[in-house]
């Protein structure tokens, strides 16, 4: 059974390196993690002249399309959400019928995450914006596909410096991949 | 021909006049406008048991798949990107192998905006996770799928005070759609 690892894993100093330890904790549970900046097999010839990010995001399309559930990272990434292409990936996933999980280390709920980074207590944001307060841990068609597909969101919780580090929830993740896919 | 209109309106103060005026465009275009806050037509009775955020999101992906096109309002949102709940509903169209589109009334470079938020001018942010740096507007994926898909990214410019107001732009993006569905 193939895994997608969607995340923001491959901003990380070292990526590389950071997928391998993905792919040995699915191994572990007897799955093959896929990773973003795997080779596609059979790549075809004629995306050799696309732009490079347009061949990479062709690429990971294709890499979800091979896989039977996908992973994604939903760390909180530069604002008060996940990561956008790692939440891309996941909506092309979720229409694709297939199951989704997620997993975070960071354990505040959406709403909280958001007044914190916006600065302000109320039910609206400085730009008279509503500030999506579901009690989940983002936007609502995350946990909604989350939900609706059979997976799991499974949230960590780590010290500070062990944020981007930490795979004890990933780990755990993995583990109801494989209990969901058998 | 339907076209679903994915973006953070929702969170507008005025959300309703803002769907009233999204349709409205699209009709002068010959296009039916789908808004994520218009009840869905043979909703499953089931469905009434479902936490609300979960009965919103798969209301949402009803809407999605019984549409013809997708255009997402790809304004930066509380962060150097779109709203993933936005991006969310691309990557599901995308999925489904339909034209997607985006706009923008932010013409900046993501890199440009991303070392804007974080504060820093390298390629890599204070944590040292990478700047993506492709002369894009936002992160790969999402205008990778808007240029496989056969869509296309409209950028406007205006004011700031009109930057959430402005539809110069919607409208310029819907009339692509017309023009490719025909």
């Amino acid at each position: 059974m193939r895994v997608y690892l969607a995340g923001p894993c491959v901003f990380l100093p070292d990526p590389v390196a950071r997928g391998t330890a993905l792919k040995a904790i699915c191994a572990r549970h007897g799955l093959t993690g896929v990773y973003p900046l795997d080779p596609l097999e059979g790549e075809p010839q004629s995306w050799a002249d696309l732009h490079e990010a347009f061949r990479i995001s062709r690429r990971n399309e294709a890499h979800i399309a091979s896989c039977d559930a996908l992973v994604a990272n939903l760390m909180p990434f530069r604002g008060p959400s996940a990561d956008v292409g790692t939440v891309f990936e996941l909506g092309f996933m979720r229409a694709l019928g297939r199951p989704v999980f997620g997993w975070s280390n960071d354990a505040r709920g959406f709403a909280d995450r958001t007044r914190a980074v916006t600065g302000v207590a109320g039910a609206a944001d400085q730009d008279g914006m509503l500030i999506e307060d579901f009690g989940l841990s983002d936007n609502l068609m995350i946990e909604g596909a989350i939900h609706a597909s059979g997976g799991a969101m499974v949230l960590g919780a780590c010290g500070p410096d062990d944020i981007w580090t930490s795979l004890v929830a990933f780990e755990a993740c993995v583990a109801r991949v494989r209990a969901l896919l058998g």
